[in-house]
């Protein structure tokens, strides 16, 4: 096994519900140095694992092993932390309780704490739902989080957001081999489904227009909605997309007891130095709604990813935005 | 019936398939006057039937039926003209032949020919797909269209469109209710899924942030999904929308015999004097392909609706955008 498991026995969730046996997968990258004083946090996002997380780690990069301890923390649900697919009964699939992102930033405070004995983190930074984590982060612990650096995600889910998730479920959870989660094998057709759903929010209109794919590999577009984004649906359980897909739709850094949905007041009580880096053709994590957050936010730049890579702009498959990201995570990390 | 049938006979389609007994569906509005010189034609969009265009007529409105002969012709496939719906075997339900836009345009100026005798069109206007149709109306007769006004829709369907396109149709075709069209009552599961796909895309992320659903007597953003979009697509047959959806995926006004897919140069033959309208924030008929085509028509405005219904802004259920809309063809008519 290639990543490590911390166990955060019975956890009390938002909801009310208890987990019982919970568990926090995490990956870490790097060495804790004897003050404890270069530990970064860098989450997971929809759908992603761990390894996803890997090319923004490396010698030479900001996020350098040699230099920082990089800690990956896997989002519940996405099959590596507790997960419909790995909770037995009665909390398994369709059954596995709601989790937010305010429980996933919880459990990850006490991998932090109680496994480390961290008190101060140099820099939380995420991609997507990772970015949420990253504001939540800030919002959770300020007086524990130096930087942040989210990037393509705001700090809540703003409605149209909400609204093309729905769609993204709908293929599923109208399918018959779905079986209201019961399923004996992957519902593939519906997963399949997904894919082409999301495919027209991942990518830019410019994206396509250009025929971006074919650096990628694919040399048509319906090889590139079949070999992509299908494939990539096809890599995860059908009840964990369930799983992590209530997760985002329900992301905001204000909902609960420490702000009581006072969303202003959340982003204003940030103190980490901040950059902000939304990609200027995502479909639905907009610059318009990352630029009203990072206005909020005391001690933010706003520092948009010039891409037609749309969302995936923060998915370091495109060089170019890879270069900006990294850029701008040095930089932060420079700021004493 | 409230509105009359145009038999076209045995018909070749730009597939080489032939259609038997095909026919159009049309109505009109007002009187065609003595000189023939006083007719407008307005196609219906995707999913649309002739009623869904009557915002746009009226006394007093630029598309005044005591002043202007106005004729609605039905998209083939849409239940009312030519559709898998209402054709008998060996042509109905999924055997229905696919049906290009310069089919659709063909028929129709059979139609305005043999039926009206018309040989100049004053104008020629439509939204989404009935503006592509606009467009191919113009380079498919450029001698006999004096005035173009697409709104909210491009010349052809550029690689995005098609892209979110492949994610509305995917909750129905993957599904098993659907049974490859052969389904003996509608598959409505999927339609509402196909509802909620289709809600993202519909309307702008601005939008969906104001809540601006609630002058349309929706309450919630669920009461919203449901009760608009969701229904929205309960009224058309299954078999029906994969027909005009096809049309849709595959429209190009150059993909033809008279311009054998070069793009520019249909755009740069149309001779009627244009007004080009996409709705700013319109999240698949973009206002930069809208530019870019506009710009290789020779005598076309540029004309953008300002507005966050997205593009809904060519729906008539928003004042402002109808407004300028109507002022703009009206504007347009007085050209001479």
């Amino acid at each position: 096994m290639d990543y490590k498991i911390f166990p955060l026995g019975d956890v009390t969730l938002q909801s009310g519900e208890v987990l019982p046996n919970a568990f926090l997968a995490y990956q870490t990258y790097g060495t804790l140095n004897a003050d404890k004083s270069n530990a970064i946090v860098y989450p997971t996002a929809f759908g992603d694992q761990h390894y996803q997380n890997e090319w923004l780690i490396g010698p030479g990069m900001a996020l350098d092993p040699e230099k920082y301890f990089i800690i990956v923390p896997n989002l519940f649900g996405n099959g590596l932390s507790s997960s419909p697919s790995n909770t037995p009964a009665p909390y398994d699939r369709g059954r596995f309780p709601k989790v937010t992102i305010f429980d996933n930033v919880s459990f990850q405070h006490r991998l932090i704490t109680e496994q480390f004995g961290i008190e101060k983190i140099a820099l939380v930074t995420g991609w997507s739902l990772g970015a949420i984590q990253t504001f939540q982060w800030a919002a959770s612990y300020p007086d524990m989080v130096e930087r942040i650096a989210p990037f393509c995600g705001t700090a809540k889910t703003w409605p149209h957001t909400y609204v093309f998730l729905e769609g993204v479920k709908a293929p599923l959870i109208s399918s018959t081999e779905w079986a209201n989660g019961e399923y004996e094998t992957q519902p593939i057709v519906s997963m399949r489904a997904i894919g082409r759903v999301y495919a027209g929010w991942g990518f830019s209109q410019a994206f396509y227009r250009e025929q971006s794919y074919q650096p990628l590999g694919h040399d048509s577009l319906e090889q590139f909605l079949s070999g992509f984004w299908e494939n990539n649906f096809l890599g995860i359980d059908a009840n964990n997309l369930l799983s992590m897909l209530w997760t985002g739709q329900y992301a905001d850094i204000s909902a609960n007891y420490l702000y009581k949905g006072d969303f202003k007041k959340a982003l204003q009580s940030i103190r980490a130095k901040a950059v902000v880096m939304p990609g200027t053709t995502d479909l639905y994590f907009t610059p318009e709604d990352s630029k009203y957050e990072t206005e909020q936010i005391p001690n933010a730049t706003f520092q948009p990813i010039d891409s037609i890579w749309g969302h995936f702009a923060g998915r370091g498959i495109h060089n170019e935005d890879t270069k900006f990201i990294n850029n701008q995570l040095q930089n932060l990390l420079a700021l004493s």
